[in-house]
């Protein structure tokens, strides 16, 4: 669909880019959104990217006939609970969150199964505030949109993958959220575990100036990411992430073995699974 | 010092820079090499970086005032035992190899404690074979030079340092070879780790046809490195890596029992310890 009053609940990096393409994409939309910061309020309206940006919540709810959430996780099923009473009769609403189980759930438990849609898409920055917001930042991402299953949940999830690829030239794909949590479990939420546990381990074992290779660096590089953030999501998808990091420490204790053994071959064949699925990546077969 | 007749023994991507930077020096050295395949001969001689290969190492040894062992680590061990009673009265020796503690043991068996001593450029390439030598590999690259401590090790260890700087127009520092292997522990190796321990997981794990983000690709960047090569690195350093591994293991611990509790204090602390340290070498104190 496309809206004529698009509400937006967040004002960071990703709610900014999404108030600031809606203006840009043409059609008089009318775009209003909110932050509990004043003064990204005052930005984002200052800027153009919104047509008014009022102290309440609640009036964005009322106003909008498509909400966006784009609170951090918690914050947004905070805000969906908040929000249910005022929005308009056929209003629909989405969420930009990256675990997708939650929301859909307390959507449904509000009775929101036929109006909201959870979306997650694969684009960000690591800059944070409006100041970070793009206007293009979507534009060609996948975006992933989560129906709700306690209901007819499809019409809303097909008008809100439409919103995405209309307004904000994303690519949607519609995909159930429990498997879209378990998918990012293993590709985003685990490398995140990793990044961070090689750089805790570094920060207490590396000697102070030691010089670290690129490889240490880009080992780390998700690492750096925000720690409150992560807190939300790791906890929101504990259900698929505690099985994928007992997965990770049996293999860590494989390669311990063949270490203490000195099992070469074990340790070859461990390191050996890791460098194909690893160069095919890269389309090369060679390692090189 | 600077050589009259350098022996390079491997003529991969290290030894084949080694020896076309040697030649490129000037001051008429003469620069031999050996390599076991008669290919990589041949094309280094061609290539103008030798002025002899000869189908022997012990000839190359025989001839040398400085002998440089450059194939993987568990070869530069055997290669030592081979040439040992081939070198030249007073011919300096070095390796090249990433772990240190193992061939300087090898040497002081062998009596060549005031002949030898360690090196392990921080520089390389993940290009393998002759064809990837380059002379300016080594230009402005740490070298570390480990001593043997069995005798007066420290006139080679100087000898070997100069050598570096000299030719090689590398920085070289003088490391004891016990820290050399605890910090590369910590910097290289359990990164190493690491990166195949997160590729061994999404090989299994990874839904097929999931798009990986920037950061799963770097986080497992390194897990395409050479599976034997790296297999004699962790093995040859095991004494300094197991503590390592089961470090990161309790670490791991640590965070999954956070997750598992939902306890985001200690979750959240647990993060932001990695993240302070990562955005330190990024030189930003924000996360952005």
């Amino acid at each position: 669909m496309r809206p004529e009053t698009l509400g937006v609940i967040g004002l960071g990096a990703i709610g900014g880019s999404v108030a600031r393409q809606a203006k840009r994409s043409g059609g008089g939309m009318r775009v209003l959104g909110w932050s509990p910061e004043p003064a990204e309020r005052a930005a984002a309206a200052q800027d153009g990217a919104l047509d008014d940006a009022p102290a309440r919540a609640a009036d964005v709810a009322r106003a909008a006939d498509f909400l966006v959430l784009a609170a951090p996780p918690a914050a947004n099923l905070v805000q969906l609970d908040a929000l249910a009473p005022h929005l308009r009769p056929g209003a629909l609403v989405t969420d930009v969150g990256s675990v997708k189980r939650a929301i859909i759930a307390r959507a449904e438990r509000l009775g929101l199964g036929a109006r909201f849609a959870g979306s997650h898409p694969m684009a960000g920055t690591h800059l944070r505030g409006f100041a970070a917001a793009r206007a293009d930042l979507f534009r060609g991402a996948v975006v992933y949109v989560t129906p709700c299953t306690a209901g007819p949940g499809d019409g809303a999830a097909r008008e809100v993958a439409h919103f995405w690829a209309a307004v904000l030239e994303a690519h949607p794909v519609i995909l159930d959220a429990g498997r879209h949590d378990a998918q990012l479990a293993a590709t985003s939420h685990v490398p995140q575990v990793v990044a961070s546990l090689l750089a805790d381990f570094l920060a207490r074992h590396a000697p102070p100036g030691a010089s670290l290779g690129r490889g240490a660096l880009d080992t780390t590089r998700l690492a750096a990411s925000d720690p409150a953030l992560w807190t939300e999501i790791l906890l929101m998808n504990r259900d698929e992430l505690l099985p994928a990091l007992r997965a990770l420490e049996e293999s860590l204790g494989t390669a311990e073995r063949a270490i203490e053994m000195g099992d070469a071959a074990a340790l070859t064949a461990w390191l050996t699974r890791a460098a194909v699925w690893r160069r095919r990546l890269d389309g090369r077969g060679d390692g090189a």
